[in-house]
């Protein structure tokens, strides 16, 4: 099937990268909020995979792939095995998961809008479903830790929009027959460069406007 | 497939309908939460697909109708935009967008059993998605938005009632194998009814019984 | 199909019972957070079918289960009913409705993992489901109730470990092509003791090290 942009083992590869640093964040906020070494690894899992399991259900590609392929089962335990024991240290190079979590954003919905058109979705039901698998997992991990997704919040650097940019660019070159490992690459880049602007600038998307007197609180 | 009830275009006119003012409700819930407008869009799409999505989903109807359908993914957009730039003016037409809530609810109730029903399931499984399909949105809006449903919450009018009256009426229209326009038009509208009956008159559906010293609190 | 480990009559009464006191526990939620007679019976299905649901979605067994056998459907209705009319008395044999809950969980992790062998998942993936099956209702019913889910909490007994241990027998009874009845019926016994024993004796999974000065706050 062509969602495999690049070569089988390179794609397994990236996504287990992508994986892990997600997993790592979903480890993470789960020690924020005092869960014990389950609550790290279940929350490890459904930040790593919902995203994709989402997209899988949607296009209906079951039995989807996270409980196909162990790789994929297998390495958010990893990674919450690897905050149990070092989250200290995981905290002290947060800059350095922010940039792989860029990282995994910018595969994932490269890889997610491929394989949505794939199943024979349109052009922008795919660009929808390459933000899902990137960012579906990150909205499932605040739901069960009983936070509003940051992802919906004004006051966190634009994540979505990236993907966004990702995606679109995907369909694009589908459209005009060029997506490729090389051109694919550069669709992921585009959108991990985006997200990595957004943090250093702290680029936020605007809120409706509160006029004459209606609720301001910053909540 | 039987479950167009109405002439197609009829149907998908209704439907646009349904879906615009859903999507409406919950943009207006991410304005007052303070969301961002990638916030009060994507709480626009979960809230008017959010149903039809679960029941296409539970029937194995995939690729889900909310991904196939371009107008019915980008109306939730529209709606977005709208409350984004003129919350306040939808805010102060709050009745007319709860009367088309209302429309909205005895609308997808009733093409929601009549779609289960065609996908080969029982007389209260359709009931079940029916409602399901008609309220389920909602409920995923809540959630994101960090509050407990308002369907589950005892200080609100009924609103799953109305939903189970009108698809226990497609049922029965089924199974007298009289499932027509107007009749499903007429089950749709005693749907709508009874909700701005209960709207108007403060219907509430009774609590558990708090005895002999019990904790009453309001919550 | 070889889901079936026990006579079909055996395994349609069991599971009814494991849904009915799934579904007392999420009723029993749902007059505690003071909600009204229909929260109470969505509470009660959502927590009773969830789980299940969840495994069927994931493996591709569509129409899921819950939807197409009425008794499953109908029995958290009775419970939600129950426990509407006689909640003080449920509460008061919370002792019991706990017992019976750790049969659920030992009889579901049992059941989910042999029907996602079934449908050609791997050992990892099919131990994975059958813990979903048995935790995934209670996780919902936690997220609709606005609480983290218990299940991830440090300060409840382990809940998910026992499910474990069970679903892992049941793999590796498969796989020793010893998978009947008996055996069942021992992986099955052996999470629900392991349950009350952790509920006994005050069982806890460890949390992560909090160390010099980190935050240690209770949550």
């Amino acid at each position: 099937m062509s969602s495999q942009i690049f070569p089988s083992d390179v794609q397994q590869s990236l996504d287990l990268v992508g994986i892990f640093v997600f997993a790592l964040s979903g480890g993470l906020l789960a020690v924020r909020k005092n869960m014990d070494i389950f609550g790290i690894c279940v929350l490890a899992e459904v930040t790593a995979l919902g995203g994709g399991v989402m997209r899988d259900l949607v296009i209906g590609a079951t039995p989807v792939a996270a409980f196909t392929n162990l790789g994929y089962f297998l390495t958010p335990l990893v990674a919450g095995l690897v905050v149990f024991f070092l989250h200290p240290e995981v905290e002290r190079i947060n800059r350095a998961v922010q940039t792989l979590d860029a990282l995994g954003l910018g595969l994932f919905c490269v890889t997610g809008t491929a394989k949505a058109h794939d199943y024979g979705l349109g052009a922008v039901a795919a660009i929808a479903l390459g933000m899902v698998t990137a960012a579906g997992g990150g909205v499932m991990r605040d739901v069960l830790a009983g936070e509003i997704p940051s992802l919906l919040r004004w006051d966190r650097e634009i994540y979505a929009v990236p993907a966004l940019v990702g995606s679109a660019l995907v369909v694009v070159l589908i459209g005009l027959d060029r997506l490729t490992a090389a051109t694919g690459t550069a669709a992921a880049l585009t959108a991990f460069v985006l997200r990595m602007l957004a943090l250093k600038y702290g680029w936020r998307a605007p809120r409706a406007w509160h006029r004459n007197g209606s609720r301001t609180s910053e909540e």
